[in-house]
């Protein structure tokens, strides 16, 4: 044998020393952690006001009249804006609605137009000079309601005898779809042996970020400038121009650190609107941020499905069909494409199984209840709750183990690509061996032989770890959940700038925007790996629109497939360039040259090499022949197909029957996503997704009285988890690549909101087996719990 | 004849309807005249601290010792930093020098290391809470000097008993260069029927802008940003980078609006470094702003040179050969690539003529002076005035009209592209034409006329214009005086981005940064041109590193040739991409489509089309076949050639002999730089560069005493020209246009700076002919020219 060539052991060297796969710490966290990190509220403009809503305290109303004189009299107040204002200004003044809302149904009105249809909806703003005046000035806005009949639940307002919110929308059914077979369907029920049938409530949530949203408005040069919580910069340009009547080219959205978003500041909402429009109008910055309150009440919900679900199966186990029937609240205005949410989110609704016939009916519907949109996982929780849990049930009614009826359905690796019956097309996927890998860390077999028996977990109580759970008095009941999901995860565009700098430095831009994802730490790695560098030679930029081309955004776990994949072509078309522009300074043809530690060679002749920072330098010099100066490319990345990230989660819960109370105890979460640019961000997203995916199992649920009156509207009425509410998390991933990128990635950011809740559930449903409990709607408060124990009776 | 086609008849509107050629509005006026421009200076960042230098109140001095400690004892002080804290920092903490320069001359350190070379060299810094506690610490830190010995003339510092400012460079010649052919020019000399020579003074001159040096940097996220008063964010940015020893990704360079530069916002100082190494030590942000004592002291100076040139000819006027030898001041430091500028200078010495033999020799010497940079035309100017007062001093010793004399020698139309004996290629030029327009314009042979006569301009005396001069008692001496010039113009690359938004609108992004320019309003007529649209719809970004791919900025009449080009070839490639995915709507073949009225249409079926706005929304939606989403083209346009703009400048002067006071009666400037995006800013650039060079040819020359001590350190003794000593400009233009770039352009920004200063002093010499004055030098003072008058007597 030869020995290698150079070539040959650069190549070796160059897979060992990669960047991605490597569990690199996130270079954001110093500053996020230390307090450095800079959210919109810690940008001062100079000269800034602030504004101030008045907000509506009824849930449905005609606002008779507004008096803005007392507010504006007062010392330190520039200005108070009512409706009447926006209208004389000429500007649409509302925010962009889908067209799948049927009717002549009109936007959401930055503030409202002589109704409000939720409570906390804006009705007026005040603009002064300190943010406390503002609060005293919108305080002191007289504004006269009449009341009206309010509809809350979704399914209640589709009744003939409920309010309408809309007189173009009579019925208040917003948007309306369906997708499968209704006949195929049908046809399968008849035949299968067994039909189980649930009733879901999938219960509305509230995004609580850690910062609430926020916008800093200023006007130069006939420019907007808009500093804003987003996850979608260009999206937000798109749509607040649209709001306001502007050019896109007049405005600039910058996002600084955003402190969270889990979609709902993906969203355009009135509060920037305002800020925006104010700060042109008094030719001032104008800062708003949101209270706490102002989030829980006008903040964007998410979720809240009504569903009643059927399977059909065989009593051998095989799946035959599934039937959905879905009402969705979409709240007080379609927000967007909020309205249009459910009517996809059917799509997932076959999940990890060979389900031949699948339908699903969805309607969503207005209710005087804040607006619905995207929150973590949009549509794929509330599909694979709705799937998962009926598995648990069929596996229950034939008495057969949930893992074996499930591994009986599974589609088998050389099934993909898949279509399923509701028309997604499945990329690829090794379901069996994740759910293997779950089973085996969670121990099942030993579990489920414990299930149910009171005092089952004592063995585990002496683990120690704890010290008060060592020493409980144990009568609780013992149960596994698992939770098989798919997720469709990425599409659309992104862009993905490369530049590299005279001194070979590189800063890469791209169009989506991190908000706790670490992208700046996984983007180099992508891109150092392109250019054989060190990534920390690689800084990104994201979050501003005047900097980066253009955006989609980050949400729908699609930022790593698709900015990920821009930018490693950009870097590849930069690599090319350095090399042709290396070989001309060689002397050698650019075939002939060869990239390894850092400088271009020629082949066979390793000593004559030229360094990529000469490379770079050389770039902006002159060039010899038909090579254009620079060293950057732009890459606009289409994801064509839809990536499946899936993956099996399994919970064990204990439950005290005396008091409702359930405890989860282990949580094991095997993902797949696709190739693992960094495992510890991979990790970090799984952790962070199961804590909110547990939130809404056991805690979070936004309640509304029958007036559209927000009862739960600060943390001490709805509760997220706290950090010692979050059970020891086991992950571990499986490895799947995906054929629709280049990086063979799939996303991971909504995995665990996807998976925890059905998983939770199950295993609390699976420890009240000796009780026939074969239901309990989340969140699966004490008070639930033991209600269902006892109703049991 | 058949109808035109729709196309034909497209192309003929669009013809009219272009927007370059047309003399539009600036668009920055009205922001800028009306107090609503944001400079450096007008940005806030929280948290602010302010910078103030201590500097150096000798020429040449050693630093014995720097007590800052009464400084930092007071309130609100937070640091005073020494050259000692830099080299602790281990920093390279000298700004970059080029390696032109002899021997191991170390650059400009930021502050004094050990020695200071010129008055007002910083020697420490403090910083404050505000700025007046920061200039009352720096007024407290004692530091002790002992003078040296200045050095101060350039031509008597390269004496052997000169004091010597740099170990390294005894001689203290920094840099020496010759041009041109030794050997053919002394044959030339020695052939030719007649020689005459001049010993000139180009007087060294302060940039003033109307906004002095500026910044305010800040760090956030590991990143350094330095908002500045900038013409070349980009350099500023590798410059800043090397000083500082950090890499060029962790620096962001911003240059809001801009008052005007000159040259000297192109240079890298130590102000903008000390600001920036400070907020990185306090991790606060530091704003530093030049007094206008500092701009004098400190900014970088221009010209300077003390040249003895002479002049070969025939008897029958054909010009033979020029010799020119020039000693020209570097200042007390090296700074950038300063001291390289006067080897250079001599490429323009063959100006418009046939000279078949050129030789120049330069040599570029420190002194104790501030540093000298490129100033408003930088090199161009010097040439031309030795060039073209000894072309006026031939004419007069053959007792030849002047303009005969320059016919006799003009190149041809059909001699380009035309390499001079110094080594420049003229692309294109129809000198005599311009040459013919000015004189015509200026009445040349009716001033001639009356040259030297008192009284003779009587008649205009009584024009009546300006009641005063319409009542004088004329005693005066009229003369005219010529100026042909070329100006070499544009060069190395420019990046320009041509994005449309979805929403049809365009921005487009450019490497140069305008501070007066107008390239705001001169790109969109470019862009809009390319892309069919209104010049309203197209937004021009500038001045931003991390906005921008790369730039080289804007000095030496390039921003048009290079940016304009940059964008011109990116809004080409962005149309035939738009059209591509027109054809795709349109379902026709993309050479089948046409854009005409906004629109694209199916050739032969018009009413076929998609707006260009509906093809703008369409590119970020998912596109068929191969096509990329986005619409948005990069280009990085290396300008090859040079550009060489012309013209003939002609100023008619009337002399008071008695007083010596020159006053300027007319002025007529002919210019070509090719064809004129915008005629109105092409004149604009025309009247300020005018009105700068009657300010050296006039008023303006930095005077330092024997110790190095600046004489004109204020706008009383540095007299820059005010609006009543600007007389009446007569502009005029011929086109040719330059094969050197697409649009056809040549720059246009320094011509007046150029051709003034010969064109009035020429005229003064003309009318002082009945003296026998053969030459003043500037700035032509009252006394200057009294005395000549005196001593020729």
């Amino acid at each position: 044998m030869t020995e290698p060539t150079v070539g040959e052991d650069a190549e070796a060297r160059a897979r060992a020393e990669r960047h991605v796969g490597r569990p690199r710490e996130r270079r954001e966290d110093p500053d996020l952690l230390t307090g450095n990190a800079e959210y919109t509220d810690d940008i001062t403009a100079p000269g800034e006001t602030h504004l101030a809503f008045v907000r509506s305290p009824h849930g449905h109303a005609d606002v008779e009249a507004i008096d803005t004189r007392a507010a504006e009299a007062m010392d330190g107040v520039l200005a108070a804006y009512t409706w009447a204002d926006l209208r004389e200004a000429g500007i649409p003044g509302r925010l962009p609605i889908t067209d799948r809302v049927r009717g002549d149904v009109p936007g959401h009105p930055v503030l409202a137009d002589g109704r409000v249809r939720y409570q906390g909806q804006p009705v007026a703003a005040v603009v002064a000079e300190s943010r406390y005046r503002a609060a005293d000035a919108a305080a002191a806005v007289d504004v006269s309601y009449t009341p009206r009949e309010a509809a809350v639940d979704p399914v209640d307002a589709t009744a003939s005898d409920a309010p309408t919110l809309f007189e173009a929308c009579p019925d208040n059914v917003a948007t309306a779809g369906e997708l499968g077979d209704e006949a195929a369907t049908d046809a399968a029920f008849e035949d299968a042996d067994e039909v189980v049938e649930l009733d879901l409530v999938n219960n509305r949530l509230v995004a609580n970020a850690m910062e609430p949203r926020a916008a800093l408005a200023r006007v130069h040069d006939g420019t907007l400038r808009v500093e804003m919580t987003s996850q979608s910069p260009h999206r937000h340009r798109s749509k607040l121009a649209q709001t306001l009547g502007l050019r896109e080219n007049d405005v600039r959205v910058v996002a600084p650190d955003v402190g969270g978003g889990f979609g709902h500041k993906g969203h355009h909402h009135p509060g920037e609107a305002m800020a925006a429009w104010a700060a042109r109008e008094l030719d001032r910055p104008v800062k708003w941020v949101a209270t706490r309150s102002e989030n829980y009440q006008a903040g964007a919900h998410g979720r809240d499905h009504v569903t009643t679900a059927a399977l059909a199966f065989d009593a051998d186990g095989t799946i035959r069909g599934l039937r959905a029937d879905t009402y969705a609240g979409v709240g007080g205005y379609g927000l967007g494409s909020g309205p249009a949410l459910a009517t996809w989110y059917g799509r997932l609704l076959a999940g990890e199984y060979e389900i031949p016939a699948v339908c699903c009916r969805t309607r969503g519907v207005f209710t005087n209840t804040a607006p619905v949109h995207s929150y973590r996982g949009a549509g794929r929780p509330e599909a694979i709750y709705v799937l998962e849990r009926l598995v648990k049930r069929a596996a229950d009614a034939l008495g057969c183990d949930p893992a074996a009826f499930r591994r009986r359905n599974l589609l088998d690796p050389d099934d993909f690509p898949h279509e399923t019956a509701v028309g997604a097309t499945y990329d690829s996927g090794e379901y069996e061996a994740a759910m293997d890998r779950a089973l085996d860390l969670v121990d099942y077999e030993a579990v489920r032989e414990k299930r149910g028996e009171e005092g089952a977990n004592g063995e585990r109580g002496k683990r120690g770890e704890r010290g008060e759970r060592a020493e409980r008095d144990d009568g609780r009941l013992v149960g596994v959940g698992l939770a098989n999901f798919v997720e469709s995860t990425g599409g659309g565009f992104e862009s993905g700038v490369v530049r590299v700098h005279p001194d070979g430095g590189v800063t890469v831009f791209a169009g989506t925007h991190s908000h706790g994802q670490g992208h700046a730490t996984t983007y180099a790695q992508i891109v150092a790996d392109e250019l054989g560098i060190p990534d920390e030679d690689v800084e990104v930029v994201e979050g501003d629109t005047d900097r980066i081309p253009a955006g989609t955004g980050t949400f729908g776990s699609r930022s790593t497939i698709t900015a990920g994949s821009a930018l490693a072509e950009s870097a590849a078309d930069v690599r090319e360039k350095a090399r042709d522009i290396a070989a001309s300074e060689l002397e050698a043809a650019p075939e002939d040259t060869v990239f390894e530690d850092g400088a271009f060679h020629v082949a066979g002749a390793p000593e004559q090499s030229v360094a990529f920072a000469d490379v770079a330098r050389a770039a902006y010099g002159r060039l010899p022949g038909d090579l254009e100066p620079g060293l950057e490319e732009t890459t606009f990345f289409e994801q064509e197909e839809t990536a499946y990230a899936f993956g099996t989660h399994a919970a064990v819960v204990a439950v005290d029957p005396e008091t409702g109370e359930v405890d989860v105890e282990r949580y094991v979460a095997v993902d797949d996503c696709g190739v693992q640019v960094n495992p510890k961000i991979v990790e970090g997203q799984v952790h962070g997704g199961v804590a909110q995916g547990l939130g809404q199992a056991l805690y979070e649920g936004a309640q509304y009285d029958e007036n559209g009156t927000l009862l739960t509207g600060s943390m001490q009425d709805y509760t997220v988890p706290k950090a010692d509410q979050i059970p020891e998390l086991t992950t571990d991933a499986t490895e799947t690549p995906s054929p629709t990128n280049p990086l063979g990635v799939k996303g991971i950011g909504e995995a665990g909101t996807i998976a925890a809740p059905p998983a939770v559930v199950n295993a609390v449903v699976d420890a009240l087996e000796p009780y026939g409990v074969d239901h309990v709607d989340m969140p699966l408060t004490e008070e639930r719990v033991w209600r269902a124990i006892q109703q049991s009776g």
